[in-house]
């Protein structure tokens, strides 16, 4: 008989129990790759409630932190979520205790991964996040392993299912993001209060965790441009698709000459990139290793049982003896490179101005841009309306940053556009 | 200082020559991941040659099977290919010795799998074999790691890059199969003999290995049903394309009530489905997990450094010291599941009739498929021309494949048709 290995979970909302009842399903498949038993011992949630799931049998903790004290598990599984307090308190406990710990909290990791991951090396711990990326895309394995021989030099993709969900409805219904929001919240594809998801911020957390285990440089979610998407209008996506584009919310991360860029905003793809079609609730990553070239990953970045999925893979290949380091190097190995200044990034550009149909004012726009060096790629201007304002949707050539953003201000300061002008970055993917 | 780890590389072809030039190449980045040097000691090829890469300081050999039996290295690296001969000896000279063997060979592991699996275990060694499925994509690892917390009931994939090419330039160009394949020879996309590829052999290879793997079944290429690219004419092409499919070569495993599926041919998928955009030599493998629900992976399914990256992951994950059984599981363990015979698939048909625009023959035909219970879901006859052969396209709705090959024999035996049937299966992804 091989030792059973033993799993306390702390935190059951949403994806503990999803975690749980996965552990308890496929208990005898797991045990036969395993190659033992893995077992619920403990479970800790701070108001205890009715579950769809049997807790009979599991030592019971009101407060996490102290089963992370109190434990004999091998591994804790913090799912409580948020980049601070108790989240951060169990994990610092258990793997200052020499027990491994296997989290889905992006947050957590994005800000405290590198002092978390020095505890569990000074102390022989893992420290295992599969789940805090991409739900249920093996993307850090697929990185830190299947993937490990190469360079690499670009990492990007769709790491939030609601931004991708919003976006994806405003395309094919051409209604507005409140409206497609406010519908994503009663559906519960997005929470009450959003900002975290539609302003960029979640997509931020797993993209400076990419970068580190990408690039083998420092965890700097500080570093990380952050848009979201409140200010893409249904006008941006028709006319994207017009210029055969479509509009993604994408965290990208890339070794240039100038350092390390790390950015999330709304980009115009390529309508028949892969990424392009990846909709609704998905995620999907793309890498660029030097060696294996372009590898694209697609799959259900949230929701209980896909990222129950990549939690239990963690504790699998901690039950099984698999390690690896944190990272992919140990990190007090990572790299300090530089971070690459967004008005350093070059790259081509949309903008769209809503001006009123004064003549002159396409010339105005004309020399600012001129002025400034960048070269026009095309110019669109449909709908015409005498005394209404109507969109000038221009294309760049590519061009720096700081010459795009030095344009849309003079731009601004002619008075002569209705509203700021608004400008997407085009990925030539 | 840690203890190097050594590397012996039999077979200095395009992947043998990638997978030196890779661990020369990233050395520094692969002993930083790996914690420990990797570095080649020896190598074997049969004619020693010139070399686009530097050999010195390696030991020589002529002959794999004495490296196998005489080299110190911690691993032998078998890149000789074929299912039998040197390459086999090779594998079980290195593992019944109790050295780890990774290799890319994928008829080497789907005809012999099992009995080298099992000498690996008996003397502790690793055998690895990520190369030989799907190229760069680190599928195996995928099945085996990332997602082990699944029941996966399905996967499939476009595994074969030639015959992916040959159909992508089919559609895109609309000439036929002979000459796309002729330009693809010259192109060096395509063999010289390209049976292996067109008629669907490499696929089943890769299939039938995906199948144990993920569904811990025994190996059994035996029972993969096989049937090739030849048939499918240009015609096929545009009639797909008209009815909102595309043709793609694919290998699929299902667990269904009758056992396990294990097929590999030409398939039409919906042209909005993820698989339908993977074009030219890439390969896609999509799987089914109860938690994970769908996951897609696409990338480069061959060539030089697309394949040296997922050999060069093989060994990392030895160097590591990371170790999974075999196939998921032991392969002792693997179990013994009735194969379901081909007679009695169930799925969606389109049928090609070439006939002389005779009154009658479409009730003929409309007959027969009554007959055999067989419902028909859309029919399409266009180009008329009285005294020559027209196309009659047909797609059913679920049937029996069994009653569609009685069908065709029957329609075949009315003697109305100028030449075979033609019969797509149609897959509803």
């Amino acid at each position: 008989m091989s030792v059973p290995f033993k799993v306390a979970v702390a935190g059951l909302g949403t994806v503990g129990s999803g975690t749980v009842k996965l552990l308890q399903a496929n208990a005898d498949l797991i045990e036969r790759r395993a190659g033992r038993p893995v077992v619920i011992t403990a479970l800790a949630d701070r108001h205890r409630r009715n579950y769809d799931f049997s807790i009979d049998g599991y030592q019971w903790f009101d407060d996490g932190v102290a089963m992370a004290e109190q434990t004999d598990a091998d591994v804790i599984v913090e799912l409580i979520g948020g980049s601070e307090g108790v989240a951060k308190r169990v994990c610092e406990g258990a793997l200052g205790r020499g027990r491994h710990v296997v989290t889905a909290n992006k947050a957590l990791i994005a800000h405290h991964g590198s002092a978390l991951a020095a505890t569990a090396e000074s102390t022989g711990a893992i420290l295992a996040y599969e789940a805090a990326v991409a739900g249920g895309i093996p993307i850090i394995k697929s990185l830190k392993e299947g993937l490990v021989a190469n360079a690499h030099n670009r990492v990007y993709g769709i790491l939030n299912g609601t931004c991708n969900y919003i976006l994806s409805a405003m395309r094919t219904t051409g209604r507005e993001f409140d409206d497609v929001l406010a519908e994503a919240q009663a559906l519960g594809y997005a929470e009450a209060d959003p900002s975290f998801d539609v302003d960029g911020v979640d997509t931020a957390h797993k993209l400076a965790i990419l970068a580190t285990v990408a690039f083998g440089c420092t965890l700097e979610f500080g570093s990380v441009h952050m848009e979201g998407i409140r200010h893409v209008s249904s006008a941006d996506i028709s006319f994207a698709e017009e210029l055969g584009f479509r509009i993604k919310l994408l965290g990208i991360a890339a070794l240039t000459d100038g350092g390390v860029e790390r950015r999330v905003h709304p980009c115009m793809v390529p309508a028949d990139a892969p990424i392009a079609h990846v909709e609704g609730v998905f995620n999907a990553v793309v890498t660029h290793g030097d060696f294996v070239d372009t590898v694209v990953q697609e799959g259900r970045g949230a929701g209980e049982r896909p990222t129950a999925s990549a939690v239990v893979g963690d504790i699998v290949d901690i039950a099984r003896g698999q390690r690896s380091a944190t990272f992919g190097v140990p990190a007090g190995e990572l790299e300090s490179l530089p971070a690459a200044p967004m008005s350093a990034h070059r790259g081509a550009y949309y903008v769209r101005l809503m001006v009123l149909d004064e003549p002159g004012v396409f010339a105005d726009v004309a020399t600012i841009f001129r002025d400034n060096r960048i070269s026009m790629e095309s110019v669109l201007q449909r709908a015409r309306a005498p005394g209404e304002p109507v969109p000038v949707v221009m294309t760049t050539h590519e061009t720096e940053e700081a010459a795009m953003l030095r344009s849309l201000d003079a731009i601004t300061a002619l008075g002569t556009c209705v509203e700021p002008p608004r400008m997407i970055r085009i990925e030539p993917f």
